[in-house]
């Protein structure tokens, strides 16, 4: 949810009675000191902040959350042992986002306090074990008696419901939320969603670090390459730096990365996420109404 | 399920309750032909057979289903529109596979029975859009009022009823009987199932016919062609024929191709078809009984 999800959006989110996360993978402190405040303003309702723990300035951040008295951390994309029991000695929840099992038996050892179990039709960076949603929360499940929120393919109330029934307690939505209005991503970017068709979106950069994109003329460049058989340094050059805010803030549709899950192929308008929020639920309530028992 | 789903595999899922499907892809006309007789006489239930229309034999093949009186078909890999009005003419109801929904809307207007719609995760061969089955199912739901039946990742009641969830009126279940007791797999190839863990299927081959595999030896020599660029034509000739045959026919666990599904991580016993069906059933049910509506 990096160039998306700022203070707006989270507490939007919140306020429509979700827990909004402020994404800081895209945030230098300053930045995310000031969403921090403008999110605190805005609502009264919890919040939390979303890291990446491969980000470089990730110590930074974290003593700002701690300053700051947010009081849930998701952490993603490194070890959730370096940092947990430090966000616990400040009274900080901590969920840790796995795309296999073994990293979900490690979160535990780690004592964070859920798994986020994300599956490979999700946006953005994604696991190398390719294992789908359908797949993953069963057996993480198996694996873990922590709170289990699924993330990857949520989007309608319907996959929420197929979610709860694979064995989660929660759902993590990205893409829904990605083309809110409230969401910071460039109208361009959110326009390109709303066009986004299924098989649009693929998983791009597997040799560098797996990402879903939404296929461009970056992502076809970056896939000749790799289908020519580039090295992970010759895939490194072309992707340079700040593709992401190209593509998703400043919205240049064709050279920037543009991540988005495959269920962008199911996002048709975009709206406020108190709305997103409300038929989420309607059309969970009424997928769960039209399932009965085998005998 | 092309050299798993005999006569022995589908009358013992149609004893059980489901519909057992003859896998005809590995299969000649002589072949097919006894399966459908030995079949017949191991259950009074209703069976089917499953056709690739990619298949060489595919005109003798339907013939030979027709003048036996078989009375379900399901169709793959080719264009429904071929086959179905014949099929019809004989009484024959048909379902087809597809893995995106301009298929699904081709196979409503081809006039097909049902629709069954596979995801990224299922094993053997696999949609070009590697779409999920939590995406493709909701997004099949809304382009068709056919009957739709999930396939890949359904390896529990749990997943079951998630596809359910989606808008499933059924599910197609394969790797879990590609394992069972009753699938004439080679017992060295049911062993490596059971051994499989998450991470250890991709899919591979995919300019050629993208297919899901488990890694082994054969796995990897294609893999490091593909990384290093190379064609359709050389992969071909690596690939070679009988690939299927030796590895999950003939127990050649490092030279054959190990056709299965990412839900391969979750098998861990050989079983019955009909325990199978029995432990699906209550797990479904139990699952059902854990979810309550969102207030």
């Amino acid at each position: 949810m990096i160039w998306c999800s700022g203070w707006k959006l989270a507490s939007a989110v919140s306020n429509a009675g979700g827990l909004g996360l402020i994404g800081a993978g895209s945030m230098h402190p300053e930045v995310l000191e000031e969403h921090i405040r403008k999110c605190r303003q805005a609502t009264d309702k919890p919040f939390g902040v979303n890291l990446p723990l491969i980000y470089p300035e990730v110590d930074k951040l974290i003593q700002l959350i701690i300053s700051h008295g947010v009081k849930i951390v998701f952490t993603s994309a490194g070890n959730p042992a370096k940092y947990t029991s430090m966000l616990h000695d400040h009274g900080i929840r901590v969920a840790h986002v796995v795309a296999n099992t073994k990293s979900a038996v490690k979160c535990e050892q780690a004592g964070v306090d859920a798994i986020v179990a994300e599956g490979f039709e999700a946006g953005g960076h994604n696991g190398k074990e390719e294992t789908t949603t359908m797949v993953l929360i069963p057996m993480v499940r198996e694996v873990t008696g922590l709170p289990l929120i699924a993330a990857g393919g949520i989007g309608s109330g319907r996959a929420m419901l197929a979610a709860m029934a694979l064995g989660a307690e929660g759902v993590q939505i990205g893409s829904l939320f990605a083309a809110a209005e409230e969401s910071s991503a460039h109208p361009e970017f959110k326009k390109k969603i709303i066009e986004t068709m299924d098989g649009d979106t693929f998983l791009s950069l597997k040799k560098v670090m797996p990402v879903r994109l939404i296929r461009n003329n970056f992502f076809q460049n970056i896939h000749e390459l790799e289908e020519r058989g580039a090295g992970e340094d010759e895939l490194k050059e072309i992707l340079g730096r700040g593709r992401a805010k190209l593509g998703m803030f400043e919205g240049d549709l064709e050279e920037g990365e543009l991540e988005i899950g495959q269920v962008s192929a199911m996002i048709r308008e975009i709206k406020p996420a108190s709305t997103i929020i409300r038929e989420l639920i309607t059309d969970y309530n009424n997928a769960l109404s039209s399932l009965y028992p085998i005998s």
